[in-house]
């Protein structure tokens, strides 16, 4: 069976696809749902400062409801090779275990996807759906790991220009904590990072009443904002939090008091917040910190990662449901951790993340039980028997 | 009169002795004391990774009791010479002023007391005191305005270590703040600088659970240390004060939570404090706002610029007394402002300091009135009177 997700998997981890080279993985894919009557596209994208990426596009049906799995082939860099067990691009089986970059994060999950979808298919006369009512498709990029500024950005409005419309997606990122099942992310924590500047007065240690340092009101400052937390949470969501990740000033001299500070910052942040209503409150909460003798500004980074939730409901019941199947577990609905890509999906459809486990993703020896691929695989059928039926 | 302070003063400035040059300026000294009849060594210091710097030590008489003027003829770069009004090292006097690099701090002050000597040796049969009974000397370096190892520090160690002794010490330093006579000083601040270290434990934004923060924490230590005053002055002396100079983590992840942050200080210190009380104070006080969570430690910088004090008495009286019968005026007896060489003579004899007015001292168009060149030597020409009356 040349369509299993094991054998699918080993051939993508076989491609050293190091973020951002595709070094022939996206090939593996086209060719597969080329085979199986998917209408394949391959997009590359550019950027001015960055790689082109290569980006893959494949639907099977016309008509919805249309279901869209998501994904990456490219990787994080191996690290230090002999430290491996296995080659880091082998693909080896041991102990039933497959080794190899991008197991778990994330070409076991795509494989699972194609193999479950190729084997819907075949078993309903090579159209999904009832009498060939419903699509399937795949959006996958290689530009996740590194800036994704080539990847799935793109590759949802060149799809929204050409009029594809998405009922769901799942992404298949490792969700799992422990065990496969154990969680679902049904959203993610917005990101925005921003330097706060304060502008004091030079002048000499000596003199301290001629200069204004600002130190100290940075200080202050930082105390102010880490004191008071910016919400409670929220039903699906932790707190928000505001993490300072930098404090410079830069002055070799002893005898100077210098004439600014800056403090970089970085928020998570929930679903009581928008980027604009959350700089609104930083900039509300500095000003009254500050007073009137302190001068400060906020200088916020371009950020692309707004929060996003998809709402427990139907759709969360039915992946729910294919997890209790195969696995007996009742999966965590979470939304905590990092960003993923869902951040650019969630604007064309509702979009939940569902994988392998992650324990060893970015590690050395990275791995997955090839139990968890085949039951993975059935999850994923299970998925679209459901959303077909 | 070719040794009159105007004219000694005019050849030291028309030497360029931008330190750690002397570019002839010693050499002008030399001269004029041989020919006083004064005994004249010239001593080259040295030390790893500076240059090697000239000074001067000159005295005439074998007895105390023992006067030195001490003084520096090294001076700062002029900055952009085109914006002077006359070239920086011309000596050219405009409208009563002698305009130069080094003629306040401190050629001039240095002129003064050659004059002042050569004028009271000329009335006296060439010998200081009574029936000869008393000694005059000079403590001239080249390196007071640069890092100041190869200066006073060893010339007063070479001096002590031939035997030399001294009673007491003018330093011709540019005391007066606005008028000749408005101030002596009689003390300086000391001065330690130190590093305030935070440790706590890198990780990723998204996990603040599993990483610690230091800049929250180096924050409330830089608040702590800025809002306990260190004390309240003393007799002579302001309250010490302690300013923060730079703060820093550079850290350019965004995503990231540092381990460390560290923070530069400098304290500027009365005579409540030793080097050592202070260290101590300023770590107690560390522990105490760090508690038994966060982890800290100091690195002190080495320091020789230890406080000192001459307390007000009769050679103290002696030099009002001089400056009195001259301006009118009854100076403040001070000890604001920075550090100078007298720190590092306070430990061989008391050491007052006592010259122009600094106002444009390293600044461009660097000057003094000719008035206060010849009111400066009838000071000290007063004060030899008294010295040796």
């Amino acid at each position: 069976m040349p369509s299993d997700a094991l054998s699918i998997a080993r051939d993508l981890v076989r491609c050293p696809s190091v973020t951002p080279a595709d070094a022939g993985a996206l090939g593996v894919l086209e060719t597969l749902l080329k085979g199986a009557g998917f209408d394949v596209h391959r997009i590359t994208f550019s950027e001015p400062g960055a790689a082109d990426i290569d980006n893959l596009y494949a639907r099977i049906g016309t008509t919805g409801p249309h279901i869209a799995f998501a994904g990456h082939t490219d990787v994080v860099p191996p690290g230090d090779e002999d430290a491996w067990t296995r080659g880091a691009f082998s693909g080896d089986v041991v102990d039933g275990f497959l080794y190899g970059r991008g197991t778990v994060d994330m070409k076991g999950g795509i494989a699972c996807s194609v193999a479950a979808a190729l084997d819907y298919l075949a078993e309903h006369g090579g159209q999904p759906g009832k009498d060939g009512d419903g699509s399937i498709s795949f959006l996958i990029t290689g530009d996740e790991e590194d800036i994704a500024v080539n990847g799935t950005v793109k590759l949802m409005q060149w799809a929204a220009a050409r009029g594809e419309k998405f009922d769901h997606c799942v992404l298949g990122e490792p969700s799992n904590i422990e065990e496969l099942g154990d969680c679902i992310k049904i959203g993610r924590r917005g990101s925005q990072s921003g330097t706060l500047y304060v502008d004091g007065v030079q002048g000499h240690v000596a003199y301290p009443h001629r200069a204004s340092n600002p130190i100290p009101d940075i200080a202050a400052l930082i105390t102010a904002l880490v004191s008071e937390p910016l919400d409670r949470g929220s039903a699906q969501f932790q707190p928000s939090n505001l993490e300072f990740t930098s404090v410079d000033v830069g002055n070799p001299a002893a005898n100077v008091i210098p004439g600014q500070a800056r403090a970089k910052f970085n928020i998570r942040f929930n679903d009581h917040h928008s980027q604009e209503s959350l700089r609104a409150l930083i900039e509300a909460r500095v000003a009254t910190a500050a007073g009137n003798r302190v001068q400060t500004r906020i200088v916020w980074e371009p950020s692309n990662a707004d929060v996003f939730l998809t709402e427990p409901g139907p759709f969360t019941d039915l992946l729910v449901a294919a997890i209790e199947e195969v696995t007996g577990r009742k999966p965590e609905l979470s939304t905590g951790g990092g960003t993923s890509d869902a951040r650019f999906i969630k604007d064309y459809c509702p979009v939940i993340e569902f994988g392998l486990v992650g324990q060893t993703m970015h590690q050395i020896d990275e791995r997955t039980p090839v139990a968890d691929l085949e039951r993975l695989t059935r999850i994923y059928r299970g998925v679209l028997d459901r959303y077909f039926a």
